[in-house]
């Protein structure tokens, strides 16, 4: 499965089992992978993996014709649940994804559709393979016009089940 | 303007200019006001004011078949932001109503329409009069079959309006 491929079935997950992110056109736009490496230490390359989603505001207006909050928090909540479903294809494993605390500040009034941003902190997902879960913090920041208008630091866990499929 | 005229009032106002509020089906439950005395101290008596609000299971549903965590906080959301909405309206004031951020924490999974509590820290919006804006923390609590599920914290600010009905 390539990576256009695994954002559709994305999409089809949140809209078959979450009518609230169809009602809002959640939309994941890209997953990218960077390398960078030091030229002064070879050996120190990496790789960093971003999400970008986003929402139109139409059906997430409120009643000052800007995003309103709680789409906002949903719109982010859904990119970092997303980043996790997104490495458990990508690392062969798959379990049950849920929050289990967040924290949000609105920094400025959301007035077209935004990009929402998570990079995934290089964790690996193998405790999922022993039965176990994964615990990791993602950090979502949300822009718009350039501007960056909210961010969000949610705790997500994943509680294992079996194994699934590979990215190619 | 009665208590149960002011609840109908929240959500249409939710309804009319909160797309997300009417898919949801969020409806407020009820506002009440409990008089406290303590014995030996007979001038300290004081009020409690609580608001709860609901919505239902099904358009909030998320693969797990529990409530979505992004429901979950939007509930409690527009729990805090109806709060602000009545006491504006209790103590005869109008100001634009904004969250400028919040923290949840998720307990339980919910499996049926919870009910999201909030209690009036017993706040004056006098600062509404005179064109300036007011700044509330409030708490909201989710219950669910007798069960704390989560925990909302959020701060909350009115920007002064002009000055509005009365509740008789």
């Amino acid at each position: 499965m390539n990576v256009d491929e695994l954002l559709n079935e994305l999409q089809n997950t949140w809209y078959k089992t979450i009518p609230l992110s169809e009602f809002m056109q959640v939309q994941p736009l890209s997953f990218q992978e960077s390398s960078f490496q030091e030229s002064s230490f070879q050996n120190l390359g990496f790789q960093q993996q971003t999400l970008t989603v986003t929402a139109p505001i139409k059906p997430n207006i409120n009643l000052h014709q800007t995003m309103f909050a709680g789409s906002i928090y949903t719109l982010a909540t859904l990119t970092g649940w997303g980043m996790m479903w997104l490495q458990q294809q990508l690392q062969g494993f798959s379990g049950d994804i849920v929050l289990a605390d967040a924290t949000i500040r609105y920094l400025a009034p959301i007035t077209e559709a935004p990009t929402a941003l998570v990079t995934w902190p290089d964790v690996s997902l193998a405790n999922l393979a022993t039965g176990d879960k994964a615990k990791v913090k993602l950090e979502v920041a949300l822009h718009c016009k350039g501007k960056l208008c909210a961010t969000f630091s949610g705790l997500y866990f994943s509680i294992a089940k079996t194994s699934r499929i590979k990215i190619k």
